[in-house]
This record gives structure tokens, sequence and C-alpha cells, in this order.
């Protein structure tokens, strides 16, 4: 068995050399850090756990375990239009499960390498954590920063935005369905947007001052426009034929299960977002020098509930029609 | 089954008519929580995971749970001399657990009480976290602050430093020992100790300009303390008799078993501090104001190791002897 403390520093901890750039005070090694916000700048906070056969298979390799439990945190930073700063990680694991400690110590390189690796790419730095003993759960806290008083939310939305979404959709459903039937190759496109999920902070970034409203899809587009209508007040219609389906998808599923895992399979981790009409093109192309395009599925409505889904054809579909905005 | 967001919104959440007074921009509801922290200040941030089975019996009351989940983090920003401000819960349970919804209820209602009464204490308010499904597993993010350039650290003992702690050792331990003995009364002072601890924030703020290193005493004093002389690069002496042990410690387990308890038994969540000579009797004043003993325990010096421990009484205790500092 190797001690936890050792686990931490062998495997979770940045050079401290990196500190003092980062913000970083006082990092592992005491009883908490120590940060420095910068002037003029709230903080934005998440938390966000990823449980074994809840979040993630347990079969999935460690290092696609280690990457999305940080990915789905800082997508919730992506929403907030947030700059990413620091993390803190909580994981739980149970080294019984492995056959010797050779084994363990190759799971956790695998495990830093997809969490450092997705930290080094969005300026992260891992300032603390902790390790203990149980069932894998990987709990990671993030924590950005927006200048004082801009931040995205979701409740900014008015009627005649347009609705729009970075990327594509349906692919981590779709790659849940690949894996399930055994599909296991990380270079597969579906399965890495399954297991490997891209933060949109840099497009967040971009659209802090063109949105009026954003949300991360991490439930699904019609369960997060939910979300996003309730806090807005404001009702949807979307153009199902508008929807960028993730390449690859209709021909796996089928179009129909291909529409359905765009509009309810959630685990997409794309933004959501409306914006004024005059400030489409804007944002258009600001995500398109990202890499990333950006669609107009929709617009925002003042009668409640969300216009032209299927019904009927799918009976999950219709209840998200009902009821107040 | 009751609903995540419903869990989080009827147990979990404060009223946001507290947000603005304190320093919350945006609470729970979003996809993020926006934070203000004070100017001049640093940011001290600690990650704890509390496992069923693990750091709590399984049958502890669930007003226990959310208590002694959130004392062990702020636990370690009293060991900063920070002053705690806003704190994150992320809560993973199995509601299959329960006999029915109402029994769920209960448990969270207990849960969220004991959780929100420490919030109370110590002016540290809930911003935000989620709820998952799995092994009963309380991770707590805390976030306090300290004044720019200003915190206890295990790293600043000195030689000469006089060795001091808070309040009473041992109960911990002594309590843990009586509930796996079926005592089950949160009245019993032990027991207490052991289920309801309480973060010294308030001596830890106190201690800020007089101490010259601190740490909590989580993993024992002797193990604690190990960790101290590291940081410092100091040897200790410690005076066995003068070990300020829990009320009813000794009756309950007699001498010996609570000498072991005081220096190795852990769970005492007190304060372990070094100060210069002069500073002891102010400390010992400022800490009588709020109700807490301070007793010195030993000194600083040159030889590495710890001196004044019992050896060959209990073989485990004689290994801290042993190494370097």
């Amino acid at each position: 068995m190797l001690a936890e403390f050792d686990l931490i520093r062998r495997y979770l901890v940045p050079s401290p050399a990196r500190h003092a750039a980062d913000g970083i005070a006082l990092g592992n090694g005491d009883d908490a850090a120590l940060l420095v916000p910068r002037a003029g700048h709230q903080l934005a906070v998440s938390v966000d756990t990823s449980v074994v056969d809840v979040h993630f298979p347990g079969d999935a390799p460690a290092f696609a375990v280690g990457h999305r439990a940080l990915a789905v945190a800082l997508s919730d930073l992506a929403a907030m239009g947030a700059t990413s700063r620091w993390c803190f990680m909580a994981l739980t694991f149970d080294q019984r499960h492995f056959a010797d400690d050779a084994a363990t110590q190759a799971w956790m390189e695998g495990f830093g390498q997809g969490f450092h690796g997705l930290c080094e790419r969005h300026a992260t730095t891992l300032a603390g954590g902790d390790v203990t003993s149980g069932a894998l759960t990987v709990g990671v806290t993030v924590m950005g920063e927006t200048p004082q008083g801009l931040s995205l939310r979701r409740g900014g939305a008015n009627v005649g935005d347009v609705i729009a979404v970075t990327g594509e959709l349906g692919g981590g459903a779709g790659g849940l369905a690949l894996w399930q039937k055994g599909e296991r190759s990380l270079e597969h496109p579906l399965l890495r947007r399954y297991l490997l999920p891209e933060p949109r902070l840099a497009a967040g970034e971009a659209l802090l001052h063109l949105a009026s409203s954003a949300i991360d899809i991490s439930d699904g587009l019609l369960a997060d426009l939910g979300h996003l209508r309730h806090a807005s007040n404001v009702g949807a219609a979307l153009d199902m034929d508008a929807l960028p389906l993730a390449s690859g998808l209709e021909e796996a599923l089928g179009r129909e299960a291909a529409l359905q895992a765009a509009l309810s399979g959630g685990d997409d981790y794309e933004l959501l977002v409306t914006l004024a009409p005059e400030n489409v093109e804007k944002a258009r192309q600001q995500l398109r020098e990202l890499g990333l395009a950006l669609t107009v599925i929709g617009h925002c409505r003042e009668e409640p509930g969300v216009h032209g889904i299927p019904v009927g054809g799918r009976a999950g579909w219709q209840h998200f029609n009902e009821g107040t905005p």
C-alpha cells in the first residue's frame, strides 16, 4: 500500500517553481493553499464530483478519468465566461482494486497525466487536494476569475435573442453508446467526445461581452435550455434541422437516435448561449478564430415552453414542452 | 427517489438574502458561484473529504456527519490563522440506503442542521456544491482570508520556541473508543470531542500575530508535530506530564491508553503552535478570553527528533523519535 502523502507528492502536485507565477503564495504541503486573486476581479468557483459507474465507466482509461473529471468542472467556469486559474482535487480510490503497487502507480500516472495535461492547456494550477480511501470518486473544485461585475449567467436571455451552441451536439451520448457496445479506441471521435470532452473556456471568455446568457450542456440541450429559460423567464423556438450533430453520429446511431442524443443525451460540455441578433456574426467570427463553430439553433420568444421539437416521435421529449417557461 | 436539485434547494442552500452581505455576487443556481474577496487579502483554501467507515462510522448521527465534515475542513483554515468566509459541499450518498423518501429527508435535515449550524457560528456561507449518488462521502472545500503576506505556517518554528496546544488532547481517540464500545449519547463529552469537534478558528486568528508556526492536530500530536518539525527543521522536547488530557479520558481508558490517545490518537482538531517565549503569556490571555486553554507542552531544540516521550512502553511510539527532524 502506498501512503497518501507519497501519492500526492508523486502524481498530483505540480512543481513549486510554478507557484509564484500562478498566484500561489503557498501550495501543497501546509494546512491550506494561499492564493492571490487579481485585483478588480470576482472569483468564480464550482465543485464537480465524478463517481465511478455513475459519471464514468469503471473500466475507463485512467487518463480519461483524470481528464474528464477536471473537464466537466472547468466547463462550469467556461459557462460563466471566467478565466480558469486554480483547481483542487479530492481523490477517493481503493488501492485494493489494483493487483499491486506497480499497478496503482501506473493508474495514478495515467490519471495524473490526463488531469495535468488539461491543467496545462488551460493555465490552471492544481493548488491542493487530498487522497482518501473508498470507491473511486474524483471531486474537483475549480476557481477562476471574471472582471468585477461581469460574467455570463443563465438569467440574461431576452425575447428576440438568438439561441446558439458551440461545437457539435450528441457526441457525448453517442460515445457512451459506442462504449457500451464495446468500442475502446480513444482515437474514435465519438468516444473522445464522451471520455475526453474539451471545456470551452476560450469560447466563454470570447463570448463574455457578446452573449446575453450562457450555460454549459451537461444534462442535455433541452434540459439545460430549460434551466436557462427558467432563469431568464423566456420561451424558445428551436430548428431541428439546424442542430450541429456530431460527425459520425447519424452513421453510428441512425437519424432519430442521433437527434435524441443531441437533444437529451447530455455530456456534450458545449456552451449554450443567447445573443442579441446583432452580436451573432461577431461572436461567430471570434469563435472561428478559436477553431470552434457557433451554430444558431433557434431564438427566444415570449410564449413559454419550447417550440419546434418533435412531439409524439419519442415520448421522452414531449414533457420539455410543458409547463411554465 | 428525490431529485438532486430538490435536495440541494431544500437542505443545502442558505437564503439568497444573506448573499450580498457575505461577499457572494451570485450563489447556487448558476454554473458557478461568484465571490468577492476582500482587497488586501490572500485566499486560504483547503479541501477535505470525509468517507463513511473511514473517517466516520456509518451509523453516526446525520447531524454529526454534517458538522464533522465541515469542522475538519475549517480546522485547516484555523491552522493558517485565516478568517473563514465560504464553503462548498460535494455530497455523495445513496438514497437506496434509506427506507423511503421520508427517511432520506430526515437524514438530510439532520445533516443540513449540523453543517449549517457550524457555518453560522463561524460566519461561513455555503456558496455551492453538488449532490451525487454513491457511497456516503462528504467533500468540503473551505475558503478563508488572511491579510496579504500574513499567515500561520508549519515552517516558522525556531529553536528555543515554546510548543503549546489549544484545548485538550486525546478526546478524539477516546470518543472513538467509546463509540466502538457502544456509547451513543452525544451528551458524552468524549463522544462530542470525536463526533462534534470545534474548529479553533478564533484561536487561529488570535495567534496570527503571536505564533511562529501552527498546524492542526488531525493525525495525532506526534505525527503533526513531525510535519511541523520537518517544515521548520527543528527538533522538540516534550513534557509528558504537561499534556492536557481530555477530561474523563484517564477514567475511561486508564493512564497509559490516555497518554497514547493524546500522543498518537488524532482527530482532536486542536491547534499545535510554537511561540517565542515572550509571546506565551499574551497568547494564553487572548485564548482565555475565547474560553480556551493554551498549554505549554515542550520546546523546540536543535537536536533532531523528539525528546521526552516514553520509549519501550508502547512500541508504536518509538519510531517518532527516529530519523531526521
